[in-house]
């Protein structure tokens, strides 16, 4: 395992020491558990928003606490749901009174605590708790069928989720309103991915699965869930175009569509590639007649030390686009 | 070659046309050469700096054009140096009569080509250019024998040169002035950094070099240029002393010392990583008494997807502190 660690059981504690060293003018954490990262910057009477997840994916969960997005973010472990307590102690330190929207991925250990977190809040603090799980991969749609249960993975598309999300509440717009803005980016995102290469949980100290050298699989999970088809490695523009036939195919993204689009590197694909990549998006996009209003290119949910990347598109009206435009002050995402 | 690429010749050009369409408020090329980048927001009698360099090391060179940094930008292909004419393009463009100052990093095919330009601007233009070889990499620093020729590589810290001189312009200061300014950056950065894994050039399509899978080189530069130390992996807070023991002792950095830290994930290493080496990099200034004004954690500077990482050091003084916490808004660095 070639990872630049000390002891694995601290490697969590570590990382988050290093980022509130870096960041303090942006985050701190409450109480005396560092896996409860809240923002300093708390503003008052405004709706506070909560996420969380395990640890592995840097940029998310925690790097979206600042100005104008999330208010709070619990980790948990290397791909391990924070517990309820820890959530808990997170809504408590954000509320303002105006109520907590947590946003979180579509996994089963989040669901789980964050309901119980909700359930504690309401209860026992008074704190009114609303939740929007986002879920958005289009390789674990599973068959859709009218009022089942969303299969389908939480990956970097909640970035846009978050975004327009705090821009709303930073706009004081109140609980149910942010509410229906995280609803309506949610439903408005598909993300697609393609994994090269497995990652290596440090307390494990080798990969959960293997892929050949010649190798990759388009649809993989940001844990190493199962994707859809595993293939020969391809040239950039036709896996790019695989992918996106099958995104634009869902919501369905069609001809005079407007997108805001993020092409997300999963961890060890240089920026170069990304860009290569970016370049068949806009031309695959402009034969379909669909309008790109802004390009995020870069590293914003990662798995450690991956090789691949995803691809996620938000449909825009009016309302969205002004949220995705508004400011914000992140540890990692930086927009005038 | 496991890359998300199509074909390697088209790497570099494609890449660039990537970047472009992300960008489009802030870069855009001059003529016809996709390889000359420029800002789109040119500033009018402010003082032009322009770098240049090979391809392959993103952000660097290329995305920190735009306001309060960069005007311009050369780039050739995998690792290799612009041609002096792509560069004579880059000078005309930025020019807005007040000259135009160079900042690059100590290779010799860049010092050639760009002593070259610097030649065309003043006799066929008439434009004033003033040149700063930014070289501070602790390990290839050589025997230090007064007068000597400044064998340093220049890496990761040129990001720092890059700020304070950008800022410096951006606030009307006059060649001489921008030059000193620079000048001063330089001569107060030192870089130290590791490698665990090579790289591949595209068109090489295999690595340059091997290092065994429990194996580091303390030391090796951004293109895979041999290190000072080869030797077993070894605890993340052991490697950090290491290198910081170097730099620290090289300027020297002082306890009373006030400085800047840039920690640089070179390709292929996670954010979690780079975040426990910042844990250990402040413990360790701060028993040297040294006192950390800001860090910057992140990819500034890679070398394709290659595993490792980077520290760097600006000792500040009044003036470099407050040009570097100035604001700044290009592809890669956004400041508010």
């Amino acid at each position: 395992m070639k990872k630049i660690i000390n002891q694995p059981e601290n490697y969590v504690k570590e990382m988050l020491e290093g980022l509130y060293i870096a960041h303090p003018d942006l985050i701190t954490y409450t109480g005396e558990d560092v896996h409860c990262l809240v923002s300093v910057n708390k503003k008052p009477g405004k709706v506070g928003i909560a996420t969380g997840g395990g640890s592995g994916h840097l940029p998310l969960f925690l790097g979206y606490v600042g100005k104008g997005m999330l208010d709070g973010c619990s980790v948990g472990d290397v791909f391990q749901s924070p517990s309820a307590e820890q959530m808990l102690e997170v809504t408590k330190a954000i509320d303002s009174g105006a109520g907590v929207l947590y946003i979180y991925g579509n996994y089963n250990g989040d669901i789980f605590n964050f309901d119980m977190a909700a359930e504690m809040a309401d209860f026992e603090e008074n704190i009114r708790v609303e939740s929007v799980v986002a879920g958005e991969d289009v390789a674990s749609a599973g068959p859709s069928k009218e009022g089942e249960k969303n299969t389908r993975r939480g990956v970097a598309g909640i970035v846009f989720v978050y975004k327009c999300a705090g821009a709303a509440a930073d706009k004081m717009m109140n609980l149910d309103e942010v509410k229906r803005v995280a609803e309506k980016a949610a439903a408005n995102v598909r993300t697609m991915g393609v994994a090269l290469t497995p990652c290596i949980v440090p307390r494990v100290g080798k990969p959960g699965f293997t892929i050949g050298e010649d190798e990759m699989e388009i649809g993989m999970g940001i844990h190493g869930e199962t994707g859809i088809r595993r293939a020969k490695l391809e040239p950039a523009d036709a896996i790019v175009d695989e992918m996106l036939e099958k995104v634009v195919a869902d919501i369905p993204y069609v001809s005079g569509d407007e997108v805001a689009v993020l092409v997300n590197g999963l961890g060890a694909t240089s920026l170069d590639e990304q860009y290569i990549v970016t370049r068949r998006i806009d031309t695959f996009l402009k034969e379909k007649g669909i309008s790109v209003h802004r390009y995020y290119v870069g590293e914003y949910a990662t798995s450690l030390e991956m090789a691949g990347f995803s691809i996620s598109l938000l449909k825009l009206d009016d309302e969205l686009k002004e949220l995705l435009d508004a400011p914000a002050q992140t540890p990692f995402f930086v927009q005038l």
